[in-house]
């Protein structure tokens, strides 16, 4: 099952080196998650071919306008292109406020109706659960009230035998079904049970989003050994204490949060507009966390094995 | 003097092939006036290398997205860069209360003042005036209140005498200042009036931007003989009865305006997502306005004769 990251802006508070301030795609499924929605991404959205129709949820950190100055301006395409099902937004106090103060002064009564689903910064809870997954909130610290996101896998997906599939000369559109659990039926109707098919489950999938923060441990027991981390690395390690004032973290923090709660994979993003060249602070997460990236617009990172 | 309209987005509300919503730079002898502001604005900027700190009046038309949803992420950015200095926003009635709740609940307190001048569309005033130019707004036709705004020279610039260049070896630092009315100083001390220098001053220039509007008559006189307007055409002539039923305009019927109006130069813009090729817009409107350009992003148009 398809379980992918794809970032559309990656830069910290003012744009620079025509990097776009914070957001990412979540694709599970052929379903879209959009994870903070800086200004510009549905301009990014079209330039890296992501479908806004596929997009039913938008989880918003914080109300700091680098995480979703650009939400106006897809609720508004959304309509335009005559969306009629409900757009579900998770997000703080307030940012209903401001959508209703938009929509008021521009007239505009949507086609679709905007479940908004507000979130608190207390403690972490479970916002959203479909057939596949769920989704929590991260507490995180900041200067305004903030929660990062994680998206779990509610089942590991089977792992089909490999020898069953010559045997039975199973079809791609067939693999996939079993994979998710179905029998197979033979040409003269004989039924070829799941479990004779498949091994075990494989680990569910795991994704969490911490943007923006300080650094702080108090939520490494809730991402402990999961698949792929995003944490913010705003700045390089000789601005640490620039970053502590901001309440941002550095590459290097990111990486040691990466370290401690044992994950597999980390993602650093929110580039602060000082750095044109992005190598310092992945070389400096490096020391940490060898198995780390940069979160470059346009690049699908994919959350643990396919 | 300098006086020039730089392209920052061309396109109507929904982005599309690359062009962005609505905004364009006016530069008058250095300094820059911001008309309209669409998503991505300040990433346009960025791209065009117009300088945000050049920036003190920004003009909102109306209150579709499409003309303003790039606001908050340059007065953000503009705080962020450390400005003090007042900012000047000319908008209609609303604007101001959707700014203040995007600061409310972000906890922003700029550094800089903003000076809110709240524009009626019933009849067009003088709203804004400087050393050199005027600023009155325009009534137009949509389906919110919407002003254009027309900017005129307060005086037409001097012409120097060429030969009078020669005779006192006059630098072109001197002649910028004599082409503003000055007089010359010779080595000597000897002071050559300014009257002996230059012939009666060209006529002054003047710019109207006309978006969104559906066709309408009524600013004819106001627009009479100006050097370059901007009137939108959204949409090419199959499409008129879509115009007046979204009351926008054909670029066809922008040239008839353009014609009406006498005007030296029409750019027509605020393109519909519906055309990649714009020549079809581009050539209906010359068959009524010979002189017209399209509006495209990142090119300047010369207001008049430099």
């Amino acid at each position: 099952m398809q379980f992918e990251v794809t970032i559309l802006g990656s830069n910290g508070a003012i744009p620079a080196y025509n990097r776009h301030p914070t957001a990412q795609v979540l694709t599970y499924n052929g379903n879209s998650f959009l994870i903070d929605c800086g200004e510009g991404t549905q301009l990014q959205m079209n330039r890296y071919n992501i479908k806004r129709g596929r997009l039913d949820n938008i989880f918003i950190s914080h109300l700091h306008g680098d995480h979703y100055f650009g939400l106006m301006g897809l609720i508004s395409s959304l309509n335009l292109n005559y969306r009629t099902h409900p757009l579900n937004i998770f997000g703080p106090e307030g940012l209903d406020e401001i959508i209703n103060a938009h929509l008021k002064w521009g007239k505009t009564e949507l086609r679709y109706k905007i479940n908004f689903h507000q979130l608190s910064a207390d403690i972490p809870v479970q916002v959203y659960e479909d057939e596949f997954l769920t989704v929590e909130t991260i507490i995180l610290q900041h200067r305004l009230p903030t929660t990062g996101f994680l998206f779990r896998e509610k089942k590991g997906q089977l792992n089909i035998i490999r020898e069953k599939i010559q045997e039975y000369r199973i079809e791609v559109k067939d693999i996939v079904k079993i994979k998710d659990g179905g029998d197979f039926i033979l040409p003269d109707g004989k039924i070829i049970p799941n479990k004779e098919l498949t091994h075990k489950p494989k680990p569910p999938r795991s994704y969490a989003y911490c943007s923006d923060t300080v650094y702080t441990e108090t939520f490494l027991p809730q991402i402990a050994s999961i698949d792929l981390l995003y944490h913010e690395g705003t700045f390089a390690h000789e601005h640490t204490a620039r970053a502590a004032e901001t309440m941002h973290s550095t590459a290097k923090q990111a990486a040691i949060i990466a370290s401690k709660a044992n994950v597999k994979q980390l993602l650093i993003g929110h580039f602060s507009a000082r750095y044109e060249d992005l190598n310092i602070l992945l070389s400096e997460a490096k020391t940490e966390f060898l198995n780390t990236s940069l979160a470059i617009e346009g690049e699908t990172f994919q959350v643990g094995l396919p």
